[in-house]
């Protein structure tokens, strides 16, 4: 029966600094390193194998699946990048710190841009060097999808499309994928195979670096998921 | 007017302990990841980029390119693997140790192995562990088309294909490909760009780690070609 691995990627330098990350392309922290590492040994503990590799465009998506792949010995697999995977887009917030933020706006406000489903943080302008359409690897997006900033419902809204054209054609094909991408894409895929509401979606947190792993039906409908936590 | 670029892989650690390789799937030396940041750098210094990447199914390629892609922050580009791009499959004499190899059978047979166009070593037997039949990667190639030893020329035959199928294509739809792989299976390539003779491309030693930039007409004709050479 079908299989599908999901993995969020390691701590990035931005989460360890406390600054709003979204497509700012930064790395892995070194406790995201470990991270990568401890998945790909959960992974071989575990038996779990997969044939095929989903990502986003963003470096600490990347390079984790690159340490999962190494570990496994499978850098042979084919992988598939797509901005579609990439972290919600948190607007004109990328780079400033989340506890000066909330000094400036309060509690209540940074709250609600991050937790709420449909809130907006203020939008980038074009003419900001933070916005995605100055970027070469953006430059295939047509001008009107580029976002300029999202809620969690936007992500959402632009990550299922992928999942529904690759990731599920993939299953449909035979295939065992590995996507690994980015607290509120995975949210955005979890909440469509779980069946999980609008209200509840942005309460549920999905851990760094543990692998979870669906057990699908023949219409992709999960039998069962689990977390491979390290208990040993 | 398109531009290619082809990247032999740095040294492996067979290379470095002498050692027949071909479809053995060993790791860089520490030499060989010098290699490939010297690439990178030769790259970035030249001022060359290209926007989609081809490689083999091998590790020691794989690697290269990755390096590659991280220091020049090109890692979300697409990246293709085929076998038809991994190095010559060298048969039974995979694994042996090059020199006790000449003192077995004479320098003049392990020249004609390693040099003529269409001497193929012993070939491997498919209760061989190291038939690659055995391996996971190629599941998928038909039976008949998978390797228990090769000559260049069928190294070159099997490469030729998926360089026109793929590459050319890529070339054709206005991309710049990176093509990083093996001595042999880039031999084929450069053997067709450059109308080489049978007789003479086993002479053409293409360098580990220095990028070799063709320039191409509409019909992909070489107009010029340059290693970019490391000179200060």
């Amino acid at each position: 029966m079908p299989r599908l691995i999901l993995l969020r990627h390691g701590e990035s330098v931005w989460n360890r600094d406390n600054l709003f990350t979204g497509w700012t392309d930064v790395d892995l922290s070194e406790g995201g390193v470990a991270e990568a590492h401890k998945a790909a040994e959960l992974l071989k503990r575990h038996d779990i194998t997969f044939d095929h590799c989903f990502t986003s465009v963003q470096r600490r998506a990347i390079k984790t699946l690159w340490i999962v792949l190494d570990e496994l010995d499978l850098m042979w697999l084919p992988v598939d990048r797509h901005w579609r995977l990439n972290e919600r887009h948190y607007g004109a917030l990328q780079g400033q710190n989340k506890d000066e933020k909330r000094c400036e706006v309060g509690e209540e406000q940074v709250h609600a841009w991050r937790r709420s489903f449909a809130t907006r943080p203020p939008a980038l302008t074009e003419d900001d060097e933070r916005f995605p359409g100055h970027d070469r690897r953006y430059s295939t997006i047509p001008d009107a999808d580029i976002p300029r900033t999202e809620s969690l419902q936007d992500c959402i809204a632009r990550t299922l499309p992928y999942w529904q054209i690759c990731v599920e054609a993939a299953l449909m094909d035979g295939r065992t994928p590995l996507v690994v991408a980015h607290g509120n894409s995975l949210r955005g895929i979890v909440k469509h195979l779980d069946g999980i509401s609008d209200d509840d979606i942005s309460g549920i947190e999905i851990p760094t670096g543990i692998p979870l792993v669906y057990d699908l039906d023949e219409a992709l409908r999960p039998t069962g998921s689990r977390y491979l936590e390290d208990t040993g």
